[in-house]
């Protein structure tokens, strides 16, 4: 199917662009009431990713009700998890919890890696295939998958945590076994960022949210190593790497074999394109608590953003997902402001 | 008193040492059985903190078992916005809890500004006496505070937060309301801080917890700037600031006025004397999660951390508070691999 609008394709793959491709990390959420009517219609968030007709109704509500340029699959990073055996709760205002988690090598009876990726996640594959239908070409849907390090954070923490000091005391005590673990993840993970290629992603986004947590070599050898071996092995479509609060690694995210890198709103986009030079596309990076100020505000800090901007390889983002409750007229201003803005 | 061991006041001032000092963040804490003991006799956290004479038994407690360089007075940064009124609850495995908050103008009721701190946070000053009673010299009391910016952090959110997306929301909303809270809380902290220094503090430690969860240019304005008037205002003792997480501004803090900088664990210390030269003493920065290793391995990657030091100016501590699970023993370890480190 051609696409109408493929303006963050070519962003990503730094071909000319008309204007900036603008979407929002949790477009597909709570900020739209749409939204939290189909999931008050269900019994809660978990069945909301696994039904794939609704999951697809919210993918396709922001392109419809906000304008952006792309739709990213409603879904979770902890479907993978799951799908290896350690079932989660989503627990209201708290967030995910596992019963069973892997500290030891003999926690591993609780998990396994081999299995039919696509059967077991077909949910997400039908809901991709969904939504492509109902996008009708629109607009690329945005496929995605949690990094390893994040997803091996969750399997050994079991939930969030401030510090993920167990997951990280691992690293210390038995880095045989976490190697063990992110080969395994990482094996898994790609099986599945392809098979979402195949179901009608025309874009991936691999999200390492706990990248931040470690020291700058800890993160090449537990994350990177496993971010290159999904760059290097899935290349179907343009992939965005997004490792969040990794400040000192981001010049080395960006040698890796990706498109486009995810900028934190606390990181500075000019300093970075002068040190990583015009080989990615940087998307981001607007602080999503902006959205907090009024309209003439929003217009303003989007704008001063573009102007920092010194190239076209960028698509524009928040530096984190919006919040819960910001006032999705406000995303409209940013979203406008982003479209009116005159590429030079 | 002339204090036997002086070796972290040269270090902090960029004098010569014949070793490097070492000290620990929560040093008097959980990892001590000793301390456990003492906290079991009482009602709990608060009354640790609130009763002088068992402030100062725990405060000096990791300078008898462990062979730190120097003692931080037991208590709370949060002692602060209590004194002010908001009082707060210490809520086991949950971290701070405030009943009343302030989100507006409105909310200013709840909170005093214009008191006498000395009388009001008279158990702290209390417990610093009895602490140099009982160290008698034999190393040098630390004292802090919380930076203007983590403070106001709590007094909006009432509790810890992932992203403290209501603090970050009044710096859009109501930056006037920001600046004057962060005013007044200066204003005290400065009092408080001089007030431990009259009682006996010999050094100072301004923790800013939440400094990385800013922008660069929003820590500078409403984090920098009050750490800038302390910076400036409380200059009898050497002064160290830790603005943890905040990456992008290390040089920025390294040009206040202040002795010391903090430096977080996922921070290079190389990288960070290369950029700021011998100016400033720097502190840390042992990843908290490395004293789960095993005694060798702390040994070798404490000496790594040491190798990696170019100058004298240093003062050894983790790179976050340690861990209330890990072995006293090898904190020992690490300890002692400073203490035998041969300074070039």
């Amino acid at each position: 199917m051609n696409l109408k609008n493929d303006l963050i394709l070519r962003a990503a793959r730094g071909e000319n662009i008309e204007r900036y491709p603008v979407w929002l990390m949790r477009q597909a959420g709570r900020i739209l009431p749409e939204y939290r009517t189909v999931r008050a219609s269900l019994s809660g968030f978990k069945e909301l990713v696994e039904t794939p007709e609704k999951a697809a109704e919210v993918t396709v509500q922001p392109v419809d009700l906000l304008g952006v340029d792309a739709a990213i699959i409603f879904s979770d990073i902890l479907v993978v998890p799951e799908a290896m055996g350690l079932e989660y709760q989503m627990v209201e205002s708290k967030g995910p919890y596992f019963e069973k988690t892997i500290k030891t090598e003999d926690d591993l009876k609780y998990a396994e890696f081999n299995f039919d990726v696509e059967d077991r996640l077909s949910y997400v594959l039908e809901a991709i295939r969904i939504t492509n239908k109902e996008l009708n070409g629109r607009v690329p849907l945005i496929g995605f998958a949690g990094a390893p390090w994040t997803i091996l954070c969750y399997m050994i923490e079991g939930q969030g945590s401030k510090t993920f000091s167990k997951a990280r005391k691992i690293l210390y005590q038995n880095p045989t076994l976490a190697h063990d673990l992110l080969n395994r993840i990482t094996e898994v993970t790609i099986q599945y960022l392809k098979a979402q290629v195949k179901a009608g992603a025309h874009m991936l986004q691999v999200f390492d949210s706990w990248a931040g947590i470690l020291g700058t070599e800890q993160y090449a050898e537990f994350g990177l190593k496993y971010l290159d071996r999904i760059a290097r092995e899935v290349n179907e479509v343009p992939l965005t790497l997004f490792s969040k609060g990794a400040f000192t690694s981001v010049e080395a995210i960006a040698r890796l074999d990706c498109n486009t890198v995810g900028v934190d709103w606390n990181m500075d986009i000019a300093t970075i394109r002068k040190n990583i030079g015009e080989t990615r596309t940087l998307q981001g990076n607007l602080d999503p608590c902006a959205l907090y100020a009024s309209h003439a505000e929003v217009e303003r800090l989007t704008n001063n953003m573009l102007n920092s901007f010194s190239s076209k390889r960028h698509i524009v983002n928040l530096g984190h997902g919006v919040y819960p409750d910001i006032d999705p007229e406000k995303v409209r201003t940013f979203i406008q402001t982003v479209k009116n803005y005159e590429l030079k």
